[in-house]
């Protein structure tokens, strides 16, 4: 096990109705108040929030039209709101996509300069304090303090990071996930899988905690991101997808283990280029990953992720190895993911040396298996 | 999956020197140390710990001695110290009893009245911010808000628990431990496998993520105990051991979950009575409830056990259960520790109603199997 340092200092309030415990956590008076689209207002999870926060005299201005990928042009516009009416924290009540925005948006607000240039430069030196209100199990942007940001203009998908940008409190309400629909369900628990597998194929041998913790955490993924893709109000699917979404990417599963994450990598120019669902283009790009990884070397590894997740036995472990990818790859495409690139639209080569050059730069010299730009290539060739 | 709110905000310093680190995060400049016995010296870490605090120009008072099942004289004499030097924080040195006495007396400085009364009430209102440097794998006390204390004088010992008692920082440093003789190893060992079982053994039926969990941290209790007690400089199973003492207690595994903890209830009066090693007496307890609580009731539970942490297989239900109930018996005694009371040397069932009496008092009447003092009284018998 390698020195590390865990810091999740994120108050989880989970289960059906504990948003009526959040008002009481938020020190702030005034706040800004972002979400995506209208999905939040049907689903009556924005009524029920602004209940609340006009009965503790919380007040709120509104940032909305947060997209996927979200872009720096929404953190633009947050920053702006908060500056011109003085609000003091962030209520990010959505995915992923909206939390992240949301803390680009907090550590914007102290930013002299360019917004972009703080998010290529990870330039994060302070934040106002931030809340979450999660409505879909995928990114674990609820408990960490990462945030990834697009910007269109420049094909650039880049991640800033800092401790000062971990939420105060989030709230976990599994029924809000309830009416995600079925492919954005699946995207999730691909994203969450690939979290958990981008720290478990590590070259670190000795981190038995972390290890098994992951193993847990792909079952549960498994088990019931199947069951919650068939119904989608199965209350004990969604809860423990909620609570496994935070736990892969918290810090448990990469403290002591870990290298640098090639399938985001690799994903993250898909997503920059094309704006596709970041879920969805990570079960493509990790099968392709697997095959190409699979050697003497990396065999263990796949052996007990074989044996230990998907229950396989036998004694030949290159059979064990590839029976597991098999099995990864028939899992996501029963929840219904496209299996090559073209079912996610991405119909030519055009980009792949561009974005190889741009994922490599992710310093995937330094990933479990070294990718260079060639490694890279092919990924996104066989994965076409 | 019961609602919860699940709140870790324990910065862990993990790893061999970390201890490096721990100044920068403490605030004040004039802090109480307090530890155990000469362990510490001998093996170097106070030396180590108060050559950082000068330093960082932080001055401190000494509180030593801290017993094991820590003392409220101890807790006295800490609130002394502190009143008298205007001590603005609190390091504990040691394992779990130092760590328990520390949050005491952390909660004590702002106690208007007798201090036993702020324990018997749980009355902590505010505390002195509390750092600690672990020694021991056991109680997890390091990232939690939990404290036991002991009344001698009473025959009681009771637990204080309160948010404000969390560790702002604490340092798991493994080789700390290799000096940890084997009877206190194993002792440890079967007190972190308790908190798991304490919680996996619940009614909930439903929360997979901690069920997981909780089954990977018990394997690492069962792999690595077995390598600690051969080998005590073996860094993997130190550090996946001190990893999973935390990891037992701060949350994770009880979250969703969980009833009175029937265990701890019957081995703290044990411990009050007789002054013995808290996982010893847990090692005992555990056994005889087992052989207790098994029924078709809790036949499915025990077979989860049996096959997931034991892997037993099998068909039978109630052969796997037997066989994993010996099998946690063989594994207890294989680390060294007794297997009866008499073997912790209490010789005599002379307490043995008026301990159940109090046990009973701490709720298991709502344990996951429901105990009266008959059933304890039974569970003490059978452990002789």
């Amino acid at each position: 096990m390698r020195d590390f340092t865990f810091f999740a200092p994120t108050r989880i309030l989970f289960g059906k109705g504990k948003i009526a415990e959040l008002p009481q956590h938020i020190g702030a008076k005034k706040v800004l108040l972002a979400y995506g689209g209208g999905s939040v207002k049907r689903a009556g999870i924005y009524d029920e929030l602004t209940s609340l926060l006009r009965a503790a005299g919380i007040e709120w201005q509104e940032l909305s039209g947060i997209q996927p990928n979200p872009k720096i042009t929404s953190v633009q516009e947050g920053v702006r709101l908060c500056k011109e009416h003085d609000l003091k924290a962030v209520i990010a009540l959505g995915g992923g996509s909206v939390i992240d925005c949301c803390k680009a948006v907090a550590a914007g607000v102290f930013h002299k300069g360019d917004l972009w240039e703080m998010v290529e430069k990870n330039a994060v030196k302070h934040a106002l304090p931030l809340y979450a209100v999660l409505t879909m199990a995928a990114t674990g942007s609820e408990m960490n303090g990462n945030a990834v940001i697009s910007n269109m203009a420049l094909n650039e998908k880049k991640a800033i990071k800092s401790e000062l940008l971990k939420p105060v409190a989030s709230v976990l309400d599994p029924t809000y996930t309830f009416t995600v629909p079925r492919f954005q369900t699946a995207a999730g628990v691909a994203d969450i899988m690939s979290h958990i597998l981008e720290c478990y194929f590590s070259d670190v041998h000795c981190a038995a905690v972390q290890d098994g913790i992951s193993e847990a955490l792909l079952k549960v993924c498994i088990e019931y991101g199947r069951r919650a893709v068939v119904t989608p109000t199965d209350y004990t699917a969604r809860a423990n997808l909620m609570w496994a979404s935070s736990l892969a990417i918290n810090g448990l599963t990469s403290c002591g283990t870990g290298n640098a994450w090639s399938c985001h990598a690799i994903e993250h120019q898909l997503s920059a280029y094309y704006d596709i669902t970041h879920g969805a283009g990570l079960a493509v790009v990790t099968i392709s990953w697997f095959d190409h990884i699979l050697s003497e070397k990396t065999l263990d590894k796949f052996v007990s992720y074989g044996k230990n997740v998907w229950g396989i036995t036998g004694e030949h472990p290159f059979a064990i190895a590839k029976e597991a990818i098999a099995k990864t790859r028939e899992f996501f495409a029963s929840l219904g993911l496209p299996e090559t690139l073209r079912g996610l639209g991405i119909h030519s080569s055009e980009y792949f040396h561009e974005m190889a050059k741009k994922a490599v730069a992710e310093d995937l010299a330094h990933a479990y298996v070294p990718l260079d730009e060639d490694d890279v290539v092919a990924i996104y060739s066989t994965s076409l």
